[in-house]
């Protein structure tokens, strides 16, 4: 049975615990339950008291397609609220081969103390010093890793920006390949590990620990219907893998929902510039890779190496979110800038979404022109400096808005907007208003009916079945969040009857215990209403599950829609 | 009766108005009922939506005794919650001259508008190009306006802090003297004024309005003995006109309840260095004033006239928490570098409490050293510069805080801690929880019962009795803000047998409006619940009515005590 790895910064004192009261929970499930227990919701998100759990889901480490995703969970120091930032990259593969469902850093060490890497091992933990990596950008500190620990080395790592601390520091997790390219990005992860002094947490790669079924041959039935549901599907075997997520530039663009200019208007002239068909052609001229996965066990492959002009590899796991917020959203048509901020973003460990909105606060304010985007570029690279500015922007966009008197600010419980417009797209505006992760589109992605027509059929400009279709989708990306998988499973088992009773054998087949369907519908339950007493108890209230007062003021052209739902009409999407 | 300038800063339109749904308000009663009702509480504080109100009380414009204090409203951009910020200068003296209860400043210009400054006249209002005060320190800028408008010219002006919509920006009024020495100080009502573009409220200097009493015979018999009252008691007629509020740095650090390091002891080592006592003798031996009033009509005349070591002048208003927050707080124990500090804060329009415990921050982030004086002159005077460091550390505790991975944090509700540590003193400990301001002094004096023994006993170290005496004191203060009077007459209205009677009878002759002392305690009852309604409605809960955990967890020496209330053990000090 995997245990849980409990290690205290300060003391540096560690316990290979059983799960005991965290029994049968995993990945997200997991970290919300252990954050809700043990933290207390009036902390200071980087003192002592808080925790940062990385935990690897129910399937980790089992050979059912796409069920590689880490959940990284703690209280936020950008929401102030509870969090679960997901990430891609090979931890939670390799962590099962230690032993291990979770990691949890506690406590912090005194004022003044250096960082360190942490090596877990088989029965062990190492604490190293790792002052030749420290303010260094992730890819040239991670080379030193790998140099030390071999190509094949399983890290998350905090760049720049989680040194010091800032609020949109991501944790960078190494894809298949080595690359620190996966970010937790939502929420400050990084600024929570940075607070605890750890550098990386180091997996070591000469753990080679099996990872048992308890039924192999019915595991090994379902997971071969597993992978034809998800191979059946045009989404994840056609769509995703050919244009990666941008795909959506055009069809979002196309639907007038496309937040340009910060979210004046929802179409961009320059999308078809930036859009996953150009993209495609752009890899292809280049010799990049436009089928790539995160994670071992990956078969939609929505991932891409894109490199630049010369050929050289510049950046991977390029999604419509980051191409959305550094493109249009800032009046920005070259891809190859855009792929660069993309980049520096990964390098200084940051929110790509939360940095997109941040620049456009610093346009809005006049600190970079609309559309400049090399002045973005330059700005990025200050983020983990010495320069104050950077210390600004690194903590977000409210933050950023507030330092410069701006008023337009696109933030639920202060987190930035992604890339759908909630006037349009109200069932994703749903989501973003009550989900208790801040303002978060894979908390319940109801572009699907929306737009993509995927899973039903919910007319995206009304209010009509906004509110239930968020809160199922909640709920099932709750559930899809605690079993590890990849949210994009979700395309093909909206659509594929069988889908959910073959996800429930998987589960039955891995773990020896019986799982219906129902079993894990409540799983998703049982989480956000985790994250919601978290919430409540930290002080949030329904007044704060509501999108800016500018979305209700100002019509979005072309459709010249407003956001019409009261925080009270979007109760029901909660748990 | 007096009316309501109402001006919209967009349009340029405005209206004098007759009081209506307002009549029988005053002071803070009229500035909380204003932005209760007109201000959703949702709206961003820097947003058109925002009002800024400044309003005399009821008693404005009288003879009535230290009768002259303004109050400042809005939506607070530091808290995100109502705010009243009270101030002393002419305004309020010279306002009912103009027939005027209070002005309203409505709407913004569009992006891009320059900064005017807004000239009230009689029966008129001119917007006057201010081109040549933009940008300039306080005391500069109001040199210029004494030159085009004669040196008795009254004004409410922001500085450079407020013109870049900082969380901490001031709005500086005049004093008998002309000069931008009263700070309407907490909560950011400088930026709200910043973001209407408005540099300057200037009361026209020609207007010679009489204010007429309803039964002037009465009013007199009534403000007779209302001034023997104030100067028959010590502490109003001795103590504060002596030392200044300075003399609490003695008693408070005796009482080993002075802030010291960011709140790590009660106790400063160079406490008598920086003392009401020493500032009395250093102010005598410079020939600067030390009995000075703050507007025309203060018997108590606690303020005073500070001059450097050449003998020329360095600052006024010089404050208890001043001199704590930029002295105890942060190991500085030399008086003339404090003073310059304050001068500074007033130059730029900044607060002292919220901007001394910002370079607590700065200090336990090593920008700059414990003890270093001349280093926190040079920060501060980066406040409203091109420096990002300037914003950074302008938009106060929290903010610099979050810039730099902080986690030790003396704030309420946004709002920094004033200068008395919760731990002994419970009862403003209460207070500071409490009331809809964020943590605020002022808003519940129980440093009176707790540590003075004036107006009763209650042991300041045990949990007895602290909520029923911050409940009154918060019903009282309401009431005091909303006649307009000064706080300080609450020493002698305490201890006094007949003192609310007295102002009961001087609000009648007064009005005209038969007014009780039940009716004055009701003013101040419906005030805080117009506030309460307002936080409550902007998503603030009981949660928010705490103190930071470390309050909780650190004993503060010598008397080594935490604090031990629960929020919801605090909730009975609320109306």
């Amino acid at each position: 049975m995997a245990k849980i790895l409990r290690i205290n910064t300060r003391t540096r004192e560690y316990r290979f615990e059983e799960l005991g009261q965290y029994a049968g929970l995993g990945g997200r499930a997991l970290t919300s339950r252990v954050v809700a227990t043990e933290v207390p919701a009036s902390c200071h998100p980087l003192s002592a008291a808080n925790k940062l759990v990385i935990a690897g889901g129910i399937l980790a480490g089992s050979t059912a397609a796409n069920s590689g995703r880490s959940s990284v969970g703690a209280k936020s120091p950008l929401t102030g609220g509870i969090k679960e930032s997901n990430v891609g990259g090979q931890f939670a593969h390799k962590l099962p081969r230690l032993g291990l469902l979770a990691v949890i850093l506690e406590d912090k060490p005194e004022a003044g103390a250096g960082f360190c890497n942490i090596l877990v091992k088989q029965d062990s933990v190492e604490f190293q010093d790792c002052a030749d990596i420290v303010g260094m950008d992730n890819y040239a500190a991670h080379e030193l890793v790998k140099a030390k620990f071999g190509e094949k080395v399983v890290t998350a790592m905090i760049g720049p920006a989680g040194e010091q601390c800032l609020s949109a520091a991501t944790i960078q997790f190494s894809d298949p390949e080595g690359r620190p390219s996966r970010s937790a990005g939502r929420g400050g992860m990084g600024a929570v590990m940075g607070s605890k002094k750890v550098k990386a947490v180091i997996l070591d790669p000469d753990a080679k620990g099996a990872v048992a079924m308890a039924d192999p041959e019915a595991f090994k039935v379902a997971r071969k219907r597993w992978v034809d549901i998800l191979m059946g599907h045009p989404v994840t075997s056609q769509g995703l893998p050919t244009y990666g997520t941008a795909i959506l530039v055009n069809i979002i663009n196309e639907a007038g929902a496309l937040p340009t200019k910060n979210f004046r208007t929802g179409r961009f002239d320059g999308a078809s510039k930036i859009s996953g068909e150009t993209m495609t052609e752009t890899i292809k001229a280049r010799k990049g890779q436009y089928k790539h996965g995160c994670h071992t066990g990956c078969v939609i492959q929505c991932s891409q190496v894109y490199n630049d002009k010369n050929g050289d590899y510049l950046t991977t796991g390029f999604e419509y979110e980051t191409i959305w917020g550094f493109g249009a959203n800032l009046l920005v048509d070259d891809l190859d800038d855009i792929a660069m901020m993309d980049r520096i973003c990964d390098e200084k460990g940051m929110d790509t979404i939360e940095l997109a909105n941040t620049m456009a606060m610093a346009m809005e304010a006049g600190v970079v022109q609309w559309g400049d985007g090399k002045g973005v570029i330059e700005l990025l690279k200050k983020v983990g400096s010495s320069d104050p500015l950077g210390r600004i922007l690194g903590n977000g966009t409210a933050f950023t808005a507030q330092a410069f008197g701006v008023d337009r600010v696109p933030v639920v419980k202060k987190q930035a907007l992604p890339a759908y417009d909630p006037r349009v797209v109200k069932g994703v505006g749903v989501t973003y208003s009550t989900t208790p992760m801040g303002a978060d589109h894979t908390a319940g992605y109801a572009v699907c009916q929306n737009v993509l027509k995927v899973g039903g059929d919910v007319p995206s400009h009304g209010k009509a079945g906004q509110v239930e279709v968020s809160k199922n989708l909640q709920i099932a990306t709750a559930a899809v969040d605690s079993l590890g998988l990849c949210l994009f499973v979700a395309f093909a088992v909206l659509d594929t009857a069988d889908a959910l009773s073959v996800v429930a054998d998987m589960v039955t087949a891995a773990t020896g215990k019986a799982t219906s369907v129902d079993d894990i519908v409540n799983m998703g339950v049982n989480c956000l209403k985790d994250e919601l007493a978290f919430n409540k108890a930290a002080g949030f209230t329904d007044k704060d599950d509501q999108l800016p007062d500018f979305f209700k003021n100002e019509p979005l052209p072309p459709h010249n829609l407003t956001w019409d739902f009261t925080a009270e009409e979007m109760q029901a999407a909660k748990v």
